[in-house]
């Protein structure tokens, strides 16, 4: 991995990074937070997955997070959202909610997306395997993410619960099976046979696997894609159902925007630091 | 003035306006964060200045600036950097440092420029008093900014020092008669007479109006515009000739980047909050 660019912020280091990812047959790249911390050993790690149309920027510079990240001693590993390049399949179209920003971290099967859309394996193994073995981490990681990238903090933390300590959401699609985004997608990426679709569907995750993590998620209550996308009731209803320790906390007035996650990214990234010790 | 987008952030609200501008001849935008306080009563004012090639939302979204704003009960005021629009001179190259996102807060005395550069009497006069006509603020004013924009925040609080509680910068061009940035700008919009230019240079108008009012400047070393552009030290030198209240602190390792604002805004806020008080 290489360094593409490199700033000061906050006492710590902001990079970003460019590689060659072995899983999506393509280059990569992705932005790390290092708190001052790590100039004096290894820290854990906070992954956050992006929504949709997001690369690794939006959330470096929009969220505000690093503030929080260099007090905590957190560092912050900021994938992209979709393999790119030539010769990365998009969307006919060029719809913003399928192919290039919209990989939905799952694993496709489907031609011709299975050729590089394995945003499961690579966020989930590659791109942790990658950044433990070069950067000043320890093994300690929590996750979370906005939009579809919540629906892929979920469903990573619910399929891996031995790999995380906690997991939280921004505006997590909850019930992809059950939406207009997450069924484009997942017919796509997936094909027609529902049961695929289950591994990556958070609510269905936590009926069918229960939870032991604590799980922590925002919403807005004035998100345009609350009802018809988001539908956290839906997961609330399954966290009931399993006992899992799940708060929801419906936030008056907040849309989607990166307004709202830079107004309660402090409190997710207090909640994961208090698991992580 | 009109709403055309707004959303809650941090318990206060970002909100962006479009007006049509009697000084600068087209329709402009600016964007204003009013804290919670502002639900009650009015509150005072910060103006931030963008620097080359923003826009008011640069500093609204990477500033991470409305936090501290919302715990201070400050308002945050952004205008645009130039007039916009159809029919507004542009450079003929389109250079990043003339033109359009490059007004540099000078009232422009050479065609073509001088029928919609008037940047200088649009953010020292007619959009404080539009704001202050149409928001819950009190007459209560500080300034700040970035490279370009603190420049102009200099510049403004200099020759207005009953407008201003305290100024600040963030990189400002210190010395622009004596720069490429600011010799290139200041010859299109003010001519070849270097007495008209000397209205528009910190150091110079330092030297002679003095200062009475507290001012503040950050400086990166790391900042790779430093030395031939931005020259703080004819600021400091300009300061002790004339005992002004002038703190420049140099940053170690950090560039001219937003990663930079953010993280030293706090402390900026902070300091206009004790003295607009």
């Amino acid at each position: 991995m290489q360094i593409v660019q490199q700033q000061r912020c906050f006492g710590g280091r902001q990079i970003r990074y460019q590689h060659t990812s072995n899983v999506l047959h393509c280059d990569m790249q992705f932005s790390v937070f290092l708190p001052p911390q790590a100039e004096s050993g290894p820290v854990p790690a906070v992954y956050w997955l992006s929504g949709l149309t997001c690369n690794d920027e939006n959330f470096s510079s929009k969220a505000g997070a690093q503030r929080v990240a260099a007090e905590l001693g957190l560092a912050l590993i900021i994938p992209d959202t979709s393999p790119r390049g030539e010769g990365v399949a998009d969307d006919d179209n060029a719809a913003y909610d399928l192919g290039l920003g919209a990989g939905f971290y799952v694993n496709a099967t489907q031609a011709p997306w299975n050729k590089h859309y394995q945003m499961y394996d690579y966020t989930l193994n590659e791109l942790p395997a990658l950044v433990e073995a070069e950067l000043p981490l320890t093994n300690k990681r929590a996750i979370t993410g906005h939009s579809m990238g919540g629906h892929g903090a979920l469903v990573l933390a619910l399929r891996n619960q031995a790999r995380f300590s906690s997991v939280s959401a921004f505006a997590p699609i909850s019930n992809p099976s059950d939406c207009p985004w997450g069924e484009k997608a997942f017919t796509a990426y997936l094909g027609d046979n529902r049961e695929m679709w289950s591994h990556y569907d958070a609510s269905l995750l936590l009926i069918n696997k229960g939870c032991t993590l604590p799980i922590l998620v925002d919403q807005g209550e004035a998100d345009n894609f609350l009802t018809e996308q988001l539908k956290p009731q839906t997961l609330v209803a399954a966290a009931k159902q399993t006992n899992a320790d799940l708060t929801l906390r419906m936030q008056q007035g907040y849309d989607h925007s990166y307004y709202f996650i830079a107004s309660f990214i402090e409190d997710h990234l207090r909640f994961h630091a208090k698991h992580l010790r």
